[in-house]
């Protein structure tokens, strides 16, 4: 069994790539990881998803604890012989969106007692039983188990929330135990207060992990406060260990994270977006439920080498969208996964050249001049 | 310009095995047509449904003239290119969802005049528009517009309506001209009497076709009446043209065609299937909704090739059916695609070798045998 490694190739200020290592295939990074929330990226078949470039998925502890549930998908063979994706998987603790989808019903130091939003049964999620679904779905990557205060919080609410998420987080490691292969991220938080956020650090650098996510960020505090906080929180946590930032974001969130030494991301946003008839380019947003495109014979964006920008129009992509067909959603979901991943393609490309700056010009430069819908 | 023409390779009783050559591209007959309604095969990309062995895909007039439009198709290079599928494509005439989808406002002698469902704006077809906007649409296959009696219907009203469809088809054949490499097929109508029927065959055989399809069957006569026009109807066609049975159907009422000497048929029964959960299978049909498949580690037909037989359990089906997800649809409308071009590659290849007979003796047993829910 191949050990879980990190090695860094290349760094370019304070942005790096390189490689993580992993028994069912190598991620390169930065990294964007597409989410696959039910055991699916929405609309899209998986090898599709690695056509687009793709290392590794995302899976959601919530969901799929619920639906299908864990146990059943360890009888079946685990997550990835259920999806039929055969490179790493991470899948979160489940803190997250137990907070914003569940019928909460009680959160001590023990963990939380919650009521499923599809069908009103019971759950309940503690550090243990996080990394036992965890085990139970197969993950590559595991994350501890934490929780992340609800916005607004004041500074004491956020303080104490992160202390008692250090304290899950020693519990999620010695919960998940020893497992040659896999490894465990500790995530972590303390809100946009940089004392906070070094408290947390200090706190998991003693426990130990294979890897540090960055939480509490994208939760709706903007992206001048995220990246004031990235400007100092990645370098609180160990160098030589990929640095997570959980739920992240926009391309150009994507490119200000990348700059400030993150190493991986993940977004619904290119399958969100896909489904609801948006697209993401080099030049901009496309709205393609914009009547003017109805005649329009052009593709999306002439230099993309996606499938839907290989062989349709934005006329034929308005019209299905309009006309509520399937072919939108895996239209638009592959064209914007294709896009995240040439972004951080031509990221890694340039950090190795050590030419970042210039290519976040370029970057910046292009969506200025943009305005794609109107060229 | 390749000529539109019609071979046949081998008979076995009535059934015949062949070729129709178009400029673009031969389709093997007996052939099953995909029907995509509204530019796409729902929830499948072209290149998709060409892998399951499709030859050629209808396409709906009265959809397509109601949006996009045919004229902004046209302008758009044509249906081909619009919906990226380079292969043949038989348009329908609208002729039979006019009567069934529109808000019908006026049948006269003339054509008629109806309301969108879409937006209930005001349309008009005819004979003369009908072949207007099959043009415009591109079609290699063009239908003659005709009125197909709603059920029930006393047989002097199925008189009435078919010697106007012949009216209608001597129209349709003025108005299409002469366009090498596209054929005009006519369409046989008169219920289920044979006297009827024998007068449109005549009455299509001194106008002139390129083939003949079999119009107002399927219609919820039920299958032993459909088998008792097939008994004769297709002998009062030319037996050198390509005989299309329109809106067929079920496994089951395909073989039975084919073994009446029926070349082509289309029919919406695997896409609408596969969005529903049910797969077709030859042992029979299975319904992935049912709970029993939860646990179910087994592909759905152990035999069969195609992506979701390959890739995936029927418990996993049955999860991305139950959660909704786009890839239910996706791999179930795939995998029944792939069964029903897989069931036309079998009789076509038992009528070249003499053995249809014996064929159809395994696919009833199979079925019989089956109850592949249970198995």
């Amino acid at each position: 069994m191949t050990a879980f490694s990190f090695s860094i190739a290349a760094t370019d200020g304070r942005a790096r790539t390189g490689t993580i290592h992993t028994p069912r295939g190598q991620i390169r990074t930065p990294a964007f990881m597409p989410v696959g929330t039910a055991a699916t990226v929405k609309a899209m078949l998986p090898e599709s998803v690695r056509a687009t470039g793709a290392d590794i998925l995302l899976g959601n502890t919530y969901h799929l604890m619920l639906r299908p549930g864990a146990e059943r998908v360890a009888k079946l063979g685990g997550l990835h012989r259920f999806m039929n994706w055969n490179r790493p998987i991470l899948t979160d603790s489940g803190g997250f969106q137990v907070m914003s989808l569940s019928d909460l019903r009680k959160l001590t130091e023990d963990g939380v007692r919650f009521k499923s939003h599809v069908d009103g049964s019971e759950h309940f999620l503690s550090p243990e039983r996080s990394m036992e679904i965890q085990r139970l779905l197969g993950s590559d990557i595991v994350m501890c188990f934490d929780e992340c205060p609800a916005l607004p919080a004041t500074e004491e609410q956020v303080a104490q929330s992160m202390r008692m998420s250090m304290r899950w987080a020693e519990r999620s490691r010695e919960a998940f135990g020893d497992r040659p292969g896999h490894a465990l991220f500790g995530i972590q938080q303390g809100g946009v207060t940089k004392e906070l956020r070094a408290e947390s650090a200090e706190a998991l650098r003693a426990i130990g992990f294979d890897g540090y996510a960055i939480g509490g960020l994208a939760v709706g505090e903007g992206q001048e406060a995220m990246f004031g906080v990235l400007d100092y929180a990645p370098g609180m946590l160990p160098a030589d260990r990929p640095r997570y930032l959980m739920g992240v974001g926009k391309p150009d969130d994507i490119v200000g994270a990348v700059q400030r030494g993150v190493d991986m991301m993940d977004c619904v946003l290119p399958s969100r977006s896909g489904r609801t008839g948006q697209a993401w380019t080099r030049r901009g947003q496309v709205n393609l439920k914009n009547a003017r495109h109805a005649d329009d014979p052009r593709p999306l964006d002439e230099d993309c080498a996606c499938p839907a920008c290989r062989g349709y129009s934005r006329a034929y992509l308005h019209h299905v969208y309009r006309a509520g067909e399937i072919i939108a959603s895996m239209l638009l979901t592959w064209h914007n996964l294709h896009y995240f991943q040439e972004l951080m393609d031509g990221l890694r490309t340039a950090i190795a050249a050590g030419r970042l700056e210039a290519f976040v010009a370029d970057f910046h430069r292009l969506r200025a001049e943009g305005d794609i819908e109107r060229l």
